[in-house]
């Protein structure tokens, strides 16, 4: 990696954490600057706009989201331990990568009726994640671990909507029993969905 | 009810249509002007502030809410017929009577990391909220409806995380199956909260 890909990496983390705590409206350059003790007109050089900076960061967030949701699930076997390993990640990537939250829901809520490239990325990602976690979960049909008439898609989406529901309980709520719950209800999943 | 308590109602119909659909942050007097074709002065007399305008909507949300959701589910008989009055009830909120989708969603996502009096407003409405699931799922416990384990909590959350999931499927995927795929959700919950 060059100086320059460096610095560019170092300012994207700091973007990631604002954008976390903020949402990506919240997310701009002057509050960027601030962040970083950088100043406005070498990150105006960087990212030329507000949508710039956003998507950039946004892409940034998934590549990390990648790096701790995904691969660490290739790494294991197929079958229902990958299924497990996908929602560790998940869980990794909200209570210790993102200091505010999971900013893929934060950006869902902020560009859901805003048509653009922010929502268009957004759309894309969340697809991205809901077909990883179908093929995952398929998968694990095809290991003999879930049951043949599993729907993936079915499971895809009680997964998400699970990992919604935790975000809310762990953010708004403050409820300290928020991730023994959506361990509970994922115990459930994983019960319904094995083969007899 | 008199005129003046009739144009506040109408306005607060709007405020809480235009909340739907840019949230809260973006529901300022200026905007609700434009809206409703009454002067920004006028407006202000009424709310005196964005912060009151906000809170002032949230309350007409509430009462709106509770209206559609949780008044009919106590008409009808208690136990699992009241708790599938409550999904129905909360399906109509989303889709039929906020035109940009359930604004405590939106607005949760808006203000979890924004302590104030918009925060305390929402997480008590979703605290008041929860609690009439819970208590409702617990009474069909004792209709010997639901089993007699059955944690009405967890019943709650896993209802709250199902809800979240439609509203993210419908809303930023509009993904055509979204209602689908939360009522096999909720079938598949009564299926394992009910009595055997």
């Amino acid at each position: 990696m060059s100086k320059g890909d460096e610095t560019k990496e170092a300012i994207l983390d700091e973007a990631l954490a604002l954008a976390s705590r903020v949402g990506f409206t919240g997310l701009t350059i002057g509050q960027l600057a601030e962040q970083t003790g950088l100043s406005k007109s070498g990150l105006f050089a960087h990212f030329k706009s507000k949508e710039q900076l956003q998507l950039q960061t946004l892409e940034h967030g998934r590549q990390r989201f990648i790096d701790v949701t995904v691969r660490p699930a290739l790494a294991v076997s197929r079958g229902e331990k990958r299924v497990r390993e996908l929602f560790e990640g998940w869980l990794r990537w909200e209570n210790e990568v993102v200091p505010g939250g999971c900013l893929f829901i934060t950006g869902s809520i902020e560009f859901d009726d805003q048509p653009g490239p922010m929502r268009d990325a957004l759309v894309r990602n969340q697809r991205d994640w809901l077909d990883a976690v179908a093929t995952v979960a398929d998968a694990a049909v095809s290991e003999g671990d879930f049951r043949a008439d599993l729907d993936p898609q079915q499971f895809a989406f009680e997964l998400q909507s699970l990992t919604l529901g935790f975000h809310h309980y762990a953010r708004l709520l403050e409820d300290e029993h928020a991730e023994d719950r959506a361990r509970t209800a994922f115990e459930s999943m994983l019960d319904r969905a094995r083969a007899r």
